[in-house]
């Protein structure tokens, strides 16, 4: 006893030091630990496959109300953003580019999840021989109708005999799992697509599942047979050049170039694709929702902005997520963006010189007909190189690197292809660098 | 005094516990501090300008021991490293690049600072009209040279009657001033094309001279006049861009390429210009010191390592300053050096190409001379922009995207360079596609 009065004192002070160290300790564990998943009690049971978001809203009012505003939103960034601006007015290029095919007359850049279906029905692009395939993406109504018809089912109608079915927008079915609200897989091409390489998306991890839900749309995709059906070509891998590989084995074009003659490729929208080789944020493990669904805060509740966009319109919330200097961060995206745009204009101006070069070869009887196919095979991929980077929505910053390689070679294979045109006609007036420019006026789309 | 006695125990644990806080925070602070420059007790007083970096090393004996290092040390990375392999036997199409140009005989990879002075005195570009000028990054006797002859005065001698003077490889008195160590300009050059920028490098930061004294010697430049007066191009700006602009308006070029007749320009070393280009490094504020000279201890003293060499040779030092996912981050640059290398092969392809028809086009007495100088002019700046890549000495990682949008337009004008020369001599033969390849046996240099 008398031994520890003696040192009451010095034990005591002990004790409250290794608690405060504890307690220092736990604080900075805390702070670094990833948000927890939440158990959570449904207010309403939702059945499966329920498109209606609405429902799914009244468990869930800060995701759905945070949805809404995908609705209300139309700001722009310097080459994005979420008005429906037209590339074609924006880049006259591109309507020369895209001349013969649907794009040529219509091409505005995408608008928020919430617009999906109202800016679909709206397009000049369908017809009334489009087939319901291009509502794939564009309404929670599909998991169910997709449960109903399966996928060559709806995909065979015509998108005029499935717009009665299409009540929804994008919504929650779209990504998740009534009930347990995990993240799934919905578009059975995905499911198809991941079958064919081997893949098995229920063995991912939820962190996985941010970026791979975002695949049932965000992904380069054509449509097969008769029934028109939704196909990714990913047979030999999801790398750019498998793709092309994979398209020049199947011997597919979306559409003949006119005048040219090229079986051209028209890339969609390949953000998975793109943004999966090897990008920096991808192979840091950072998820798409981590950027363009960045966590936030009601009081004390933690939840996933679904109010998706450009990270560019609330740099805080979303860079801020790992980066502390966000006003750094943006400065380099905004410099990353200006030299992937240089060097696609760059690209566009040679594949428009390949295709006058081609177009005037091919109306020449005298052409050598080989060396012209060539000609065509060096702007087909040339153009699908250049267009996987240009229908990609980052400009370049998903993946700069791959952007910029991607691009280099693309502006190679289309001078390579002016040549082998003028070379197949022995023309050497054929090798005018920069025609559009030349051409006053400038031409005007041909529909 | 009996409140005293009574909460006794609660103020000295207050006391402690305030201290022991105190004493916690002061330890995040330090931890969190760049090092500080220390003050120091010199063993030996140094001379001035003291070209002997032993006599200096006996008061930095950390620095002095690991700048040794720079001797022993010849391990190799895949791109480069510090052995002195030779980049025409890994790349054969330097030679040919080089064609007509002491690099086309001789052009090995630098070694470590140590080597500096026996590599350039061993080295075959060397001949008896060589000036001084190219010891100008090769000894830490220059800044003793340069002060006792000034810049024109040392310029104007041959390197044979120089060579008495170097005693000394690269050592401290290249970047420090004795007596305050203090990071300085010692090549006249530098402080002459920073006067030319309105630039006052006394004004620099530390860390910007971290990056600053590199520039002694891992910069562009040229010679100009009688005395071969080491000049930097840089009156317009340091960009590609605005060092093409200024070679083009002084109508300066290093050899004309044989054949050809293309007056062409050859990069040094410009790792400075490189990497200070907006590259996401430098952007945020890292300097070359912080990757080439990582901070290291011995014991308690932590100082600068002097042994500069490829971060990628120890990351864990170098990278790690920063990282903590080394091994993450060393993916990356591999992957991205991959991507440059890829890029960079295609270029030096489309360049041999253009060489060819030049050449060919040059030959044929019914050539169209506007034409084909236009074709020269491409040849010449597709060229340069490739070995500003090629020849700075980081396969593009110091800044990746600034290297492939210079490769992609370098690739673009060296086939628009082979269009013009096909199209000067009508002559659609001109336009074959790695015609290098197509050759059997593959050509010998010439000497």
């Amino acid at each position: 006893m008398k031994f520890f009065k003696e040192y009451a004192n010095w034990i005591l002070t002990g004790i409250i030091l290794a608690l405060a160290a504890i307690l220092v300790g736990a604080l900075v564990f805390m702070k670094n630990q990833p948000p927890q998943e939440r158990s959570f009690q449904p207010v309403v049971e939702i059945a499966a496959l329920e498109p209606d978001s609405e429902k799914w809203g009244l468990n869930f009012p800060n995701q759905y109300a945070t949805y809404l505003k995908t609705g209300e939103n139309e700001t722009d960034t310097e080459y994005g953003g979420s008005s429906a601006f037209s590339h074609l007015e924006r880049d006259p290029r591109q309507a020369l580019l895209f001349m013969g095919y649907p794009f040529s007359k219509d091409y505005n850049d995408d608008r928020g999840h919430e617009f999906a279906l109202a800016d679909v029905n709206a397009t000049l692009r369908v017809n009334e021989a489009t087939h319901a395939t291009c509502y794939s993406c564009k309404s929670s109504d599909n998991p169910r109708m997709w449960d109903e018809l399966g996928l060559q089912g709806y995909d065979a109608m015509l998108f005029s005999e499935m717009a009665p079915n299409m009540t929804e927008t994008i919504g929650c079915a779209n990504c998740h799992e009534a009930g347990t609200m995990r993240l799934v897989v919905t578009n059975p091409s995905l499911e198809i697509a991941f079958e064919s390489l081997g893949v098995d998306w229920k063995t991912f991890t939820r962190q996985e599942m941010r970026t791979v839900v975002c695949a049932n749309c965000h992904v380069e995709y054509y449509m097969v047979g008769d029934n028109k059906a939704l196909t990714f070509p990913w047979e030999n891998g999801t790398r750019i050049d498998q793709i092309i590989a994979y398209y020049n084995e199947i011997g597919f074009s979306d559409w003949t170039y006119p005048g040219a003659g090229t079986p051209t490729l028209k890339a969609q929208h390949p953000e998975f694709e793109f943004f999966t080789a090897g990008s920096t944020h991808y192979n840091a493990g950072v998820s798409c929702a981590d950027c363009h669904m960045p966590y936030t805060r009601d009081g004390a509740m933690k939840f996933s902005s679904h109010n998706i966009h450009s990270p560019l319109l609330d740099p805080e919330a979303a860079c801020g997520q790992c980066h502390t200097d966000v006003s750094y961060v943006t400065g380099r995206v905004n410099e990353i963006q200006d030299q992937v745009f240089l060097a696609k204009q760059a690209t566009e101006d040679a594949i428009l010189d390949a295709i006058n070069a081609i177009t005037l070869a091919a109306a020449n009887p005298s052409n050598d007909p080989l060396g012209l196919d060539e000609a065509r095979q060096l702007h087909r991929t040339a153009q699908f190189m250049w267009d996987f980077v240009s229908a990609e929505n980052s400009m370049g910053f998903h993946n700069p690197e791959y952007a910029l390689s991607i691009l280099a070679e693309a502006t190679n294979l289309a001078r390579q292809a002016q040549m082998k045109a003028a070379h197949s006609v022995n023309d050497v007036t054929l090798l005018g660098v920069n025609y559009y420019y030349t051409l006053d006026p400038l031409p005007t789309p041909v529909p």
